[in-house]
């Protein structure tokens, strides 16, 4: 494998090619802003050495999980799948090898693109992967990881990194956050992110002691609604406190209808005792969406909505292996009507935000870019998880721009727990931004000027603005 | 602002953009048929001057308003929405200096394209909008519409425009259309069409005043369904004896289900007594669009389908400045089940002819154009509202020419109440069909022969065999 | 009518280009595998000659009478629609000059390239069809025709077939395919497929007779459901033996739910008793399909799903002429819901394999890659009736590669009952596949040498795998 192309990604025709260098320059001038991903902060509070190759960057990367097990017939368990599982060297070099032997699987995905930029240019390495290279490839790797400049704070200052958001639960202490807080050693912004999903599902087993834990770390009786919005309330403003902007919302439709408040206290009682039925949990969830906005309003986080995937599709792997290991599968979905309720209660109110993802790209045109084209409050989030590849993030841009335009999208965004993977992400979604409006230049839609501007401000203010960074 | 440049939106493979050139001047020797749009019939039948810049071009185009609403963060209001409100000078300019201080909201679409072709072309404007810039604009425009070359007529001659349609009210006199076919010394076309929308929604508040003005304006009795479907025939017929060639039908969805006599009685006996539940609505809603098919295959005017827009999606902004203000999202629809049953009934009439539109691309390739493929009398309506964009329209002719082929299709639908944006709008289409049809030649799949007919066919025949306008 | 050109479909650009001849020319090495189509077995069992350029070029192919029909008008029955009525001279003749008189409403199509590469590379025909070169082309075809070396089993020599698979009712004696299995004169691959869709539909009014006849065929008791599962497998079993690698099934939708063995038999003696509403029926067809899954986990035929079209749209066309005239429609469909069932129950194991084909493009990315990329079964079809022109095509590698890779496809499927479409159609694919991949390298994102690799593997081993054909 050769130092990956500095031309990659771009057209091949020669004019469109010049000018997207020059963007992307320009672009590149400019840290990395992170505002919604996984990595644990732990990482980055502990600076812990990473222990070697694989549990860095295999296991916990389900994209490359899920080619090798569906492509390339590998069974997930033999990647260290899940995370956490026992690992012994033995183990961890001979996930690399398969990693390696089957290096063919990952072609013309953004998966190999990705990974062959993390071994380059993180770790130096040039062969490129195969059966013969394998153990070389992971002794190089494992020699890096023994020494201090592969630690998650030197990764983070190498990467450029500004900011860098967790994801967290509601009745997380923050610990990590503060000890970074407190630390006057560590000069970066790592910020938590207000994740309430599965306290707002009353349709699982566990949601009675989830709601129970809420209520202790809120220190507040939840034995009502209001109670529970009460909670939510206070923990929501201890995660600002902390340093959040933004609350994250997955559920299987992006519904916020409102109840009455009779009604939505009669679901709630019904739901502490056990004995709601799930499309009533599914109304009783979406009012509770709902009041997330209502709260939003008040503490101005914004919210970002990621629906419609079914999780867990391959219910044997999940019972063996539990969650997050590549059987999620994206569902259609809709935004217009679902958000109706919501929007139509807070979409005038100035601090009132959010960023709507989708896997279900039909949206992009017909329903996303018109409602953030109309909305003040309302950003069309960048391309996620089965669309952030490099045609896909092109698509998004095609489709989103002309009605939404450039300044009501949210920035990159690489919702990745693949730590590694961060600059390479980032580095394809400006490439091809770079990409697209080099195209709109040599068309003659667009003056070099202004996309200068806008390649800028792509990285920057529209991230900073998307999400109240500033 | 350097005057738009002659090769915009040409692909900049030198290849394709030197064929495109050659196909764009074939088109460009014919005049523009706009068989359908919002402009209003007496601004051509009065010839009144248009007041100043603001009332002309900003507040009555809603592409327009609703990126500074919804990317610049301005009030609709201030914009002089609705259209009819109090304008004064001060107002006027100020709305205007809103426009051009946040020029920067519009990069990358299609209404900066638009807004800078009719600066430049029509008002000779070479410089950029900006905060500095904006009042030496808006005297050059204000001075250019105090001349009579600037009145409608003049610019319905300058524009070289064959035919404008406007759209019209069932119960409307149509005084402006016949006062046009009097004058002597108005030789241009302006052609009313039939738009029963409204007066198909049993659910409207209004629904009931409707019928009544329906009878009377039909000098026929409405109290049994037989009585209403025979005042359509007859205003149907008076709009066709006055130079109407289409009737226009937007409902949420494209529903054309017949339902038995007696049926169809029942429920319009309940929607008088306006007892009628909103399901029973749209079942007779959808019952009447397919009585609609069944007077065209009588007097031949082709039916336009444009569905699936949730209007006025902001309830507040609805309330405190009406309909038509940017606030409208499209939804998912579907055709292929929908029309089933107007198709089998009347899909092989030969004075039946249908032209459906979509905002919702993802049926172009799969419903359309299969439909436009097999029925003689299904056509592939032309890019609308939020797809009436470079990149959307080049997409609507990759997917529907494979199955449709080009002479399915509508020709352009500007679909304007901007007057001033025709020209521009068909410029677009124009050069995008261009692109596209040179896209063909470089890749062998047509000769350049053949596609500089397509090209003019496009143009010319096209429309008027899809519009019955010869 | 010149030569096809050498270098159509490919891209504009001279890097792509240039880099996609030499990938097709890599491809061209190798002959064609087509695994799913409808050719009759008998034309090469028995090796009659074709009897005139109409009944073998036009009739057959409801492609081309689609457009004949919607575009230039012509009465279908025109075209010797249905396939078996009868035909004179005079009325081919006739019917031949439809097809050259409107050579125009084929303009943009993959039909006119398709009928061009026919036309030139098999019968050498050198003009541009006409009505002043319709005769002249007919007596040329004709000619040939009269000689053996348009023979079908010459045809299938000269177009390079490894394997040819057809399309077979479950109680067929394939006698043909038995005829040339025991031929020794005859070399080639000509393999039956299951196609058991109407016998799994119990809303049918001829399902009680097919039941009989299956049984019979089976030699099976068929009154009770799990005789009728027993007589499926011994159908698959005896398909198998006489070569069968697939069997193929097309519903309304790919649901594959699972009732409980009390509730299936409730619902066959409903069925059998011709009692069954159309939803049971459904619900027993799903139960149906989710069985033959269950089947092939033993027999381990391939299964294909090629669902969610409206047959037979227009109901006056389907009675007088009867099916697959073109009046045939696409629909929505959904996969991740659906195929749940099936794919929790039988995804992990080792002999299930299923190819999913579709004419709704939106699930290529959102459902159908993430699919086969999780799950080491699951493979996407390639694009298929009213996708599979060269832009579409390459849209679904676009789509479908960043997500299912190369390696879980299907491989080119013509899909076609018109046997000398047949290396036209794949050349078209050849030629995109060549193309999307030179993209691939020109952008850096794949060696030259992989992209030779996998463009070899796309005619080779990719089919070979995904249909168990070695």
């Amino acid at each position: 494998m050769p130092t990956p192309h500095p031309d990659r990604y771009f057209a091949s025709d020669p004019t469109q090619r010049e000018i997207a260098r020059e963007l992307y320059a320009a672009a590149n001038e400019h840290p990395i802003i992170s505002p919604h991903g996984h990595v644990p902060p732990e990482w980055l509070a502990e600076n812990t050495p990473f222990t070697d190759p694989t549990s860095m960057l295999l296991t916990p990367d389900h994209y490359t999980n899920r080619i090798l097990h569906g492509v390339a017939g590998v069974d997930l368990a033999d990647l260290g799948v899940p995370v956490g599982s026992p690992m012994t060297p033995e183990k961890s070099r001979a996930a690399w090898r398969l990693l390696c032997e089957n290096w063919w699987a990952f072609r013309g995905t953004a998966v190999a693109g990705w990974l062959a930029s993390e071994l380059s240019d993180v770790f130096g390495i040039e062969v490129t992967p195969s059966g013969q290279t394998a153990d070389a490839i992971y002794d190089s790797i494992a020699e890096c990881l023994a020494s201090d400049e592969f630690r998650p704070r030197a990764l983070y200052e190498r990467f450029n990194l500004a900011v860098l958001a967790t994801t967290d639960d509601p009745v997380s202490d923050l610990r990590h956050h503060g000890a970074l807080a407190a630390d006057p050693t560590w000069s970066g912004r790592v910020i938590p992110t207000f994740r309430p999903d599965a306290y707002l599902e009353p349709v699982r087993a566990d949601w009675l002691a989830l709601t129970e834990a809420l209520g202790e770390a809120a220190d507040q009786d939840v034995s009502t609604y209001a109670g529970h919005v009460e909670a939510m309330r206070l923990r929501r403003r201890f995660f600002k406190d902390m340093g959040a902007v933004s609350s994250d919302h997955s559920h299987r439709d992006p519904g916020t209808a409102r109840l009455t408040d009779a009604e939505a206290e009669r679901l709630y009682q019904l739901a502490l005792s056990g004995r709601i039925c799930p499309d009533d949990a599914d109304r009783l969830r979406r009012h509770m969406v709902n009041d997330q906005a209502r709260l939003a309003c008040e503490d101005g986080l914004v919210m970002t909505f990621h629906p419609a995937v079914a999780r867990n599709h391959d219910p044997k792997a999940f019972a063996r292996l539990g969650a997050d290991v590549g059987g999620d599968i994206p569902m259609e979905t809709e935004f217009t009507n679902n958000l109706a309720p919501m929007l139509a209660e807070y979409g005038d109110q100035p601090n009132f935000q959010v960023v709507l993802f989708t896997m279900d790209q039909d949206v992009y045109q017909r329903e996303l870019a018109p409602l953030a084209g109309y909305y003040p409050g309302v950003y069309v989030g960048a391309p996620w998880w089965f669309l952030d590849e490099p045609d896909a993030i092109l698509r998004y841009r095609e489709q989103v721009t002309p009605y939404a335009t450039f300044y009501k999208t949210s920035g990159m965004i690489d919702d990745t727990r693949a730590f590694a993977s961060i600059p390479a992400r980032h580095d394809v979604a400006r490439r091809i931004d770079a990409r697209y409006l080099a195209r709109l230049v040599a068309e003659h839609r667009l003056s070099l000027e202004e996309a200068r501007e806008v390649a800028v401000d792509l990285v920057t203010t529209i991230p900073t603005r998307a999400f109240k960074l500033s």
